[in-house]
């Protein structure tokens, strides 16, 4: 991303996470403002008539669908561990990734990328067994398809080793400790509401692969996509603040597929 | 099917309907009598690991997989009607379809037809719009997949106005009332139990095209697949006695598709 | 409620609707306006935790807490008819009634009543068997809690051969059908919006016993409970106005039970 | 238990895990050897069309009917741990022996204690925050409700300082490490299966305290209730082999409680 002549970055949020008559996030205002969309696929969110419309919308925008893949808990919201035997947690992430590239294709699309979901996302940054399980159930299911999600995890690891591309993220409003990993947010500073701070470490991750943790501290940071929550309260605003600041700096919005 | 130096017919049978601890059915020993199996898709039973396991053997026995539809509702094994508007219908069996298509890709096959199950199937016998629903879906997911159900249904109505091709299935061990329809399973009556007689009967199908209705009556019944029920006690036998009774008479056994 | 002497209504909404991370509606001002809170059980709605918060916020206000029971359905909010037969509603109702029981009592109070909710609700006006199963369930609990729904309903008639008795409630913002009959929500007038004719018509029929159905025409309403929808956009500025209006009329606003 | 003379234990069984049309165990054979039944709730196992039928079995035999309560898991059956925030776990556990309880009165009777299940049972043996919160439900729903489960748990801990009884139990059928603890059950080794080896460390169990660990060491295990899995393949023998063991040792059998 250094060479400003040719910058680019991939915007993504969580989307789809509606379920049923449950309105979560502002879907449509997002579309319009990020270049990836992380589908839900009905584990942690998501019923099959929101996956389509969702899958639809981003269609009409251009803008690329992911997989968001999580585990079984709609009362949690996929937020909370579950200690899934990995055959189990490998078949669980095939079945998600197919219902949505069914979902995708009557929408004109593909599924382009996978992103895992909330706790897993978090427990396979350092639990092997559960990151290779979701690595072989994307390398299962088509070894062309990258992953998003956090450089330097075990997830990472176990993908890169079955060969497929990983696509490293950052965070446009969570809190970094000091060893790069996000502040959990069960502790009250796990999430930034400022959005000019926000839209200016966006910034500087882009620039300069660089972001400030918790303790004050510059740690480096790689980034080919940024994600940007829908659930925080002013998703849209936060979203908009970063992607006119990244135009204003020269930086193109492209999906990362 | 009455010309006998070319008869052949494909027996169908309900699988991967297991779910987590709670086994259904004797899977393996089905699979090496039938010649489609119809897997469950999660909806009104089979979790995703039992279904992988399923789509594994059936691969293993070259029987060839189908995507078993049903309602949301384990609870009552998608044997309750559920009054499902059309547009969350027809998502809800795209979604399905494409999770069991993730599974059997992996196991190196592929969905290959659907069926609609319990009381989804029931309803689309008359129900046009969730016949509709159900067709669209297919329709969508892939217009070359066949709809395997029961001839003169409005689903078949409706499948054949999008052009997809229809395949008829009759029943081994369930009673048919005078008008072509089955008898319902809450009817003391609504299943045959004697192996003879069900091998008798379906070998009449095959070979006559009519079966016998609760009143006396034979009726016309069309027939390209036998369908043959994992869950009534002695399905085995069933199998075994239908199929030994059908190789009798010369009638060879292979898939629809 | 033709003395205005002793003119007093009870006001009821549905609460305790939100599921996991899924708001729905505005409890907290809900609560300030209506003096029975309809709390869901979890089958069609409401977590645990959600409904514990909102048993403990009804005791604070003093709102009497009713069981709000429907089908199991969280993806259709229960608003899809399920054909459940009546030995597993009347489970399923003792169950939902239980559950909410342990959390009321955990919040200081007791369940008071039992209001049936959506699909259930319009099914049991005219399913005799469904209504039979769930007048049953409120009897085998408890035979002194008093059930809430429509007059001439044949939940009513069968609860009221049961002995139970049965609390008639009016609608604020839906509308009639001239045959007494709620107009359904698939239908695009189903719902009123305008605040201060919602208002008009309530103090008509607490002062009256009459409202006037889609036709123009003035027809009959039993009601010593006005339920006000919480899913309404508006819903708090309805029941405020409602709320409001009563008072000003001098009518006294107090639970039925 | 070391005066013969008055010498007694009680038999308990995990009971009511069937689900909809898929069943699990024998209860009714469970039902004729146990004199506690540790009655599902729902969130593991148990439709509540299964758990009033088993709570009013129960009764026909005199079996006392406890609350097994768990992880809300149908697809794990509550196998798998879940980092459940303790204040969810307490509602969670509250809902569901509410609803139990409303069965079990539909019975004719009243759940009159509490055992966790599965990995909920195993988490609170160490994790003090789930075991607070479990003790809590218990203490919050009536503080005179035993809580049935393993001696030097961290759950015992808690309960006992909330003042609620404790009964201890062992494991007829389950391995044992050194350190008292249970071999897990992802290991081979971790369940008996030969019918007399149970039946003769039952007996010793009660006679003496004491039971022979994996490594070849008698360890001390305190004994109010014997656990017989009604899950391992010949329960029912095991069962019955217990069962005439200790009425042969002049042991009664009977409710703890």
């Amino acid at each position: 991303m250094a060479d400003a002549g040719d910058s680019h970055i991939d915007l993504n949020a969580d989307l789809g996470e509606s379920f049923g008559v449950w309105q979560f996030g502002d879907d449509a205002a997002m579309l319009d403002m990020v270049t990836s969309a992380n589908v839900a696929c009905g584990f942690h969110a998501g019923d099959a008539a929101t996956l389509a419309r969702t899958c639809r919308a981003a269609v009409e925008r251009g803008v690329a669908i992911g997989a968001q893949v999580g585990y079984q808990d709609l009362a949690g919201f996929g937020r909370r561990f579950i200690d899934v035997p990995p055959d189990e947690l490998t078949a669980d992430i095939i079945y998600q990734i197919g219902a949505l590239q069914a979902l995708a294709q009557a929408a004109g699309s593909t599924v382009r990328y996978v992103k895992p979901h909330g706790a897993l996302y978090n427990a396979i940054v350092t639990n092997r067994v559960q990151a290779r399980a979701v690595a072989q159930a994307v390398y299962t299911v088509d070894r062309e398809l990258p992953v998003l999600g956090p450089a330097g995890s075990a997830f990472f690891a176990e993908a890169q080793e079955l060969g497929l591309r990983t696509v490293s993220e950052a965070f446009a409003d969570r809190a970094y400790r000091p060893d790069g990993q996000l502040v959990s947010r069960r502790e009250r500073n796990a999430v930034l509401h400022d959005v000019d701070e926000i839209a200016e470490r966006v910034a500087t991750m882009v620039a300069t692969g660089r972001v400030d943790a918790v303790d004050g501290s510059m740690i480096p940071v790689t980034v080919e996509s940024v994600c940007i929550h829908g659930d925080s309260p002013g998703a849209v605003h936060i979203a908009n603040a970063v992607r006119a600041r990244l135009l204003k700096e020269g930086v193109e919005l492209r999906p990362f597929v």
